[in-house]
C-alpha cells in the first residue's frame, strides 16, 4: 500500500486553498517584472531612482520623512533598535516575550548591537499601558509589534496605543513599530498608515507578508535615522550592488494588494466564525483583526495531522499546511487570509470545515 | 550652448565600449530567468533544492565540504573572520590595508564583530611572506584577496602564495581567501580554483564581479564553518525567505562566463598593452594577470575627463566611465574586460587610444 500523504503534501495538492497567495515560486518574480522595461537601471549600492523612488513613496505613505529599503526585517529593526541606544546612550531596549528579535534572530541582537532587551509582559497576551509605565528607567526604545503575531495576531485597542505612544514621548523612550503586518490591521483600526505611524518614532514593514512580494521591509523615521541606517546597513553586508528584484516586486505587489486588505480581513473573520462553529478547534483571537489568526487543535500534533490530512484529501480543500506541537494533545497552526481564500467554492469550505469538527469529535 | 557631455554620459552613450558586460538593468535579471521554469520553488530561509544545489555546486568546484550563499561578500567575509576568531579565541585577523573590509564596509567587522584587524604590507603592494612572518602572534586569521583589487589587480607568484599557506598551516593560523575575483586569476595561474582553494580554510567568491551576475556570494570551508555561517547570516539579517533571484542569476552567469574567464585575461593584456604605448598613460599592473587592471594617467582628473570625454565623443568608443583623484595632476581609473571588448572593432579602437595619447601630450 501505498503511504498516506502527509498533511504538507494534501494541502499543497489540494484542489482549492483557503490561505495565502499561492506558492513561492518563480512566477510571482516574472509576474512582478512583467511590466518592468528591460532598461530599467538597477539600484547602485543604495542609490538611483529605482531604490530612492520607493523609499520617497513609502515615507510618504508611512508619514515619515525617510525611507531605507532594506533587505529584511531583521536588519531593518536591529539596526533601529541600535540607532535609538545610540542616541538615547542606553542599550536596553524593551519588547514582548514573542518579539521576532527575541525569537527568530539567532539572539542576533546581543550578538552583534551589545543590547539589552527587556521582556515585557506575558508570553500570551499583549503588552499593556502598565506594562508600559513599569519599565525600567534606561529603556532606550520601545518596540510594539502591531499586531502581535505569535498570539495569533492581537492587536490592543487604539485609545490604548495613544496612551503608550503618549507616554513615551513624555519620557523620552523612542517607540518603534514593527509593522510587518500594519497594512493588514489598517481596516479593523479605520485608520490610515500614516495616522498609525505617527504615533512612532521609526516605522519597519515589510513586503512579503499579507502583500505576498518576494523580500524586502523598509525603515522610516526622520531623515537623520535613515541617513545612519543606510551606514548601518552597509555594515550589515545589507547595502547590495543591486536590490531590484526585491524592490520592484514589492513596489508591485503592495500596489496590487494594498486594496485587497479589507476584504482579506472580512475573509477572515468568516473563516474563524466556521472553524469557531466546530467542537475541538477555536480560533486565536477569536474575532481576527487582521488577515491572520490562530488555529488551536485539543488533539496531538500527530492525530490533528492525520485527521485534517485526511479531510483535505477527501474534500480537496486545503486547510492546514503544517502544525506545531503546543503540548502533549494540542497543537495549532497560523492562518494568514491572501488572494486564494476568494477562489474557494464557500458550499465546500463548509462542508470540509464540518467534516473536520466530525472527525475532531471522534478523536 | 549645449553643456559638454560629462565622461559617465559619452561612455554610456558610445557606439562601443571596451569594459563591462554591459548595463545593469532589468535584462540582466530577465535573460538569466529565461530558461527558469516560473513553477520553480523559492528556497525558503535558506532550505530548499534551489539554494542547496547551488551550494553543493560551488563547494565541489571550490573543493570544500560545504559552501553558504550570502547576499553579499561583506556579510560572508565578517562572518568567516568572526567564526575563525571564536574558533582560535582571539579577536587579532589580519590583511591589507587596502582590503575591502577596511574602506569599504564602514567598519562593520569592528562595529559589529569587535574584531581587531592588523595591517599588512604597505598600501601599494602586496602582502609578501616575510610580512607574513612578522605577524604577532595572536593573529586568528590571515584574509588574503586575490587578485588585490585596489593595486590595480595584482598577483603574487605561485610559490610564494604555497609558502604563506605551509606558514599558516604551520602556525595554525586561518587562511581566509578573498576570492571576489578567483575565477579571473586562474587562467594567469594556470589552476583550478579547487587547486587555489586547496591553499586556503575558507574561501569566499562573488558572482557579480567578472561573472556578471546581480548580487550574492559564496562561503565554502568546511562543514562546522558551514552551519556556524548560516547561524551568522541569520543573525546579520541574510538569512532571506527568498534569495533565489540571485542564485539563480549567479547560476547563469557562472555557466555563461567562466568559460570566457581566459579570453577576457588575454583581451585586458592586449588593451593594457596598447595604452601602455602612450606617453601619459600607464597600467597597474604593467602586464595584467586577471581580466582587470587600473589605469593612471599624468593629468588632473578634470582635465583627463574633458580629454576622454572629447576622444570619446569623437571616436564613439568608450574607454574610461569615471576617475578618480589620485592627486593634483594625477588620477586613475579601474578597467575589467567583460563581454563588451569583443565587440569592439579593434582598428577604432587603436584610433581612440592613439587619439588620446596625442591630447594627453598635448595637456
Amino acid at each position: 500500500m501505498n503511504q498516506p500523504l502527509s498533511l504538507a503534501e494534501t494541502f499543497g495538492t489540494a484542489r482549492y486553498r483557503t490561505t495565502g497567495n499561492g506558492p513561492r515560486n518563480v512566477r510571482v518574480l516574472l509576474e512582478a517584472l512583467q511590466n518592468v522595461g528591460g532598461d530599467t537601471l538597477s539600484d547602485m549600492y543604495g542609490k538611483g531612482e529605482t531604490i530612492e523612488k520607493f523609499e520617497r513613496k513609502l515615507a510618504e505613505m508611512l508619514g515619515k520623512e525617510s525611507g531605507v529599503f532594506f533587505p529584511s526585517g531583521t536588519m531593518a529593526q536591529q539596526i533601529a533598535l541600535r540607532i535609538w541606544s545610540d542616541r538615547k546612550s542606553s542599550r536596553v531596549v524593551a519588547y514582548h516575550p514573542l518579539c521576532h528579535l527575541e525569537i527568530h534572530e539567532q539572539d542576533g541582537l546581543r550578538e552583534l548591537h551589545c543590547l539589552e532587551p527587556v521582556l515585557l509582559a506575558d508570553e500570551d497576551r499583549l503588552i499593556t499601558l502598565e506594562d508600559v509605565q513599569g519599565m525600567p528607567e534606561n529603556v532606550a526604545c520601545l518596540l510594539l509589534e502591531l499586531p502581535q503575531r505569535e498570539i495569533g495576531g492581537q492587536l490592543p485597542d487604539y485609545a490604548e496605543l495613544e496612551a503608550i505612544s503618549a507616554y513615551c514621548r513624555e519620557k523620552e523612550i523612542a517607540l518603534h513599530l514593527d509593522g510587518a503586518r500594519l497594512f493588514e490591521i489598517l481596516p479593523y483600526y479605520g485608520k490610515t498608515a500614516e495616522e498609525v505611524c505617527a504615533l512612532f518614532d521609526s516605522v519597519y514593514v515589510s513586503f512579503y507578508k499579507g502583500i505576498g512580494g518576494i523580500a524586502g521591509a523598509m525603515l522610516a523615521g526622520d531623515s537623520d535615522l535613515a541617513e545612519q541606517a543606510k551606514i548601518w546597513k552597509r555594515r550589515h553586508g545589507g547595502d547590495l550592488i543591486s536590490l531590484y528584484p526585491y524592490i520592484l516586486s514589492s513596489d508591485y505587489y503592495l500596489d496590487l494588494r494594498l486594496p485587497q486588505m479589507a476584504g482579506y480581513y472580512e475573509e477572515a473573520r468568516e473563516l474563524a466564525a466556521l472553524y469557531n462553529g466546530c467542537a475541538g478547534i477555536r480560533t486565536r483571537p477569536e474575532v481576527p483583526v487582521s488577515n491572520m489568526f490562530h488555529l488551536h487543535f485539543d488533539v496531538s500534533k500527530q492525530e490533528a495531522e492525520a485527521i485534517i490530512a485526511g479531510v483535505q484529501t477527501e474534500t480537496g480543500i486545503g486547510l492546514v499546511a503544517y502544525l506545531k506541537k503546543t503540548g502533549e494533545s494540542s497543537c495549532s497552526t497560523e492562518i494568514s487570509i491572501g488572494d486564494l481564500y476568494k477562489t474557494v467554492p464557500k458550499d465546500k469550505l463548509r462542508e470540509a470545515i464540518s467534516l473536520l469538527g466530525e472527525r475532531l469529535a471522534l478523536a
